[in-house]
């Protein structure tokens, strides 16, 4: 059975129709250049100069150190956090924008644990991005606590070792595969768990909702789908049932009741805010906040069904063309982020050769070429022409 | 006894003379203010802005993923933590800029417990900054470790405590006394401690000579005298000979020996670099590896001595005036930063209308009035408008 795929021009009038078409004036593209990694870096929001500009100019340059207050800079964590907050199906006061990814796992594993003081037991995915390893690894051995990781199938059975936590990403950064949040969820809140998810791949590109899913508590990246720039400060979220009682893992000022009080001991600010720790990082928080602007207006059922639609199209074309590559992302909708990734022994090769050909794409080991699809700057025809890329890649053994 | 001082013009004329005097330029600072506060908030360097602007229009913007090897952005926390090193003693390779203090206080305290093992005990000072103390009692007591707060005067008597770290602030955030930190790292490491100096009050205003001290372990901030920007990141520094046996108290991926590996477990990379935990914060970096070049060219010892010139002729003034204050700050140069700390009963009061006349410090709870006299922008003529003003408001009740 040969798979029927649009041409060129097919793709051309796709995107004509796009309801999100004009969002790609949002960004600043390289004339030329096919993008498909803004699942590892985001391409450049056209908002985010004008903004770094004005705060160096003006808030930092002439208000200097009335800014804290005047322009707004105290609160910038929790008012980047109540906009980035949609996007996660999150209501206000509940996401606040800090640190790394690394550093806030850190903070909420050891939330988790604190939270849950009968149980050791930390359930994860064998394959789980490897800082969230890490530090889940690094704080069980701190506490004494024990780390069960299982495979993908296995997770839900593993709620039978009474874990405090179960700490997953929801997209898989290498396949691209997506659990099943609310589900899994579900299964560890009836055998007395928490979860943590970590929303890396997912937010900016896949629908989220964590309140209605009854999410615990969540971190995730800025610099991915939602372009905040390189080492963009990332996010936590926590429930708001949870946040009376949430303890204060480290324990910064920026955390406290009371900052400028300066007292001897600390006391926790009151909310989510109690896991800010050290100043906030106003010129990476200014990016960040002028960066979600491109969501301005976008329904997030739009930028699903184009996602979908990509992704579909990407892996038609492949596999209209007979390459010799293994789809590593499920096919099925409900499975799947907005990323394909097939697999191909000579991976890091064909990969030099796409880039050299104006396709960006990345690799992750042993065997994987990833192509992620940002829905608000990437066109149909970019799919055509990547999929055309490594075609000519794979059956020519050159560009 | 009066004591004899300059009036304005004998002000210009030091400012005429002085071999710092073409620094200021490097600096944008709004026209007619007299800022004394970049102990708080550096003032903006002239060069953070294009190099911002260049990282996000051409790395971010047209280079993209490219960028973390072709722009330098994954080494930029090493090859900016070596531009840092010499403005704290530092011979390369014993520096990363990376996080907040307060994280690497929080780092830097599980470093030394873990390379103290058979010791339990955290030194430290009574009035320490917040976050350093907030940091230190979190960490002991996940540990159980007790933390033994005393006095200033106390801090060398108290190694008979045994401890396994002494962690203090090199220059006092209220007052501005230093710590002399050779004497109290000898004393440290005849106990058999190590020491952790917070450095924040004292990198870019203070000469700082940690290898020749034998200093082990310090943290510091870059928004204060070294002119980083709003938040910018902090830094790290851990002695060569500490660096084989480094613990890795938060090991995230990128102080994994090879990150993109994506291995299931944690192998730290060499050295310094192990402490790095999440994404480097690119946009941050480029502004603090701009502003740091404001000290090209200048010799630490003409900034210390602007620096004693600077603080002594702003004490000399308010004493001639005999204005109703108490000098908080040492009048000996050797126990004095790059500030000066007056008491007042209404120093909120009396700041408000400073700032209002244009003349910027802050306060410090309960009473302190703050002034940081940063040499590379602060003339001797500020210095006079600055008491003048002080002068106008304490013995008129109005600027």
């Amino acid at each position: 059975v040969t798979v029927e795929v649009p041409d060129r021009a097919a793709c051309a009038a796709l995107d004509a129709a796009d309801p999100l078409a004009h969002c790609r004036d949002r960004f600043v593209l390289p004339r030329g250049l096919v993008y498909l990694d803004g699942n590892s870096l985001g391409a450049l929001p056209r908002a985010v100069r004008a903004a770094v500009d004005s705060v160096i100019d003006h808030e930092w340059g002439h208000d200097l150190i009335a800014s804290w207050d005047d322009n707004g800079w105290w609160d910038a964590p929790v008012v980047v956090g109540d906009v980035l907050a949609p996007l996660l199906g999150a209501g206000p006061g509940q996401v606040v924008v800090c640190d790394s990814t690394s550093v806030n796992v850190a903070k909420q594993v050891e939330v988790a644990l604190t939270m849950r003081p009968g149980r050791d037991t930390i359930v994860t995915e064998i394959g789980n991005f490897p800082t969230d390893r890490y530090l889940v690894d690094a704080i069980a051995a701190r506490r004494g606590a024990r780390v069960v990781a299982v495979p993908r199938a296995e997770v839900v059975e593993a709620m039978g070792e009474r874990p405090a936590v179960v700490v997953l990403t929801h997209v898989d950064y290498r396949t691209g595969e997506v659990h099943d949040l609310r589900a899994v969820t579900e299964a560890a809140h009836a055998a007395g768990a928490l979860t943590l998810w970590d929303l890396s791949h997912s937010a900016g590109a896949v629908p989220l909702a964590l309140d209605d899913d009854g999410a615990d508590l969540a971190v995730g990246c800025g610099y991915k789908y939602l372009n905040g720039g390189p080492g963009a400060p990332a996010y936590v979220y926590v429930a708001a049932r949870h946040q009376v009682d949430l303890p204060s893992p480290l324990p910064g000022w920026v955390g406290h009741a009371d900052p400028f009080a300066m007292e001897d001991a600390y006391r926790p600010a009151d909310g989510v805010r109690r896991l800010l720790v050290g100043t906030p990082p106003i010129l990476a928080l200014a990016a960040f906040g002028a960066a979600l602007s491109v969501f301005h207006g976008v329904a997030m059922a739009d930028l699903r069904a184009k996602s979908l639609a990509l992704t579909d199209l990407f892996i038609d074309l492949v596999e209209a063309r007979e390459l010799p590559v293994t789809l590593a992302t499920p096919r099925d909708h409900h499975r799947r982020g907005s990323q394909v990734s097939l697999r191909h022994p000579a991976a890091p090769e064909v990969m030099d050769r796409l880039i050299a050909a104006g396709v960006v794409g990345d690799i992750r080991p042993p065997d994987i070429l990833r192509f992620g699809f940002a829905p608000l700057y990437v066109r149909y025809v970019d799919v055509w022409d990547a999929a055309d890329a490594l075609a000519t890649i794979l059956t020519t053994g050159r560009p």
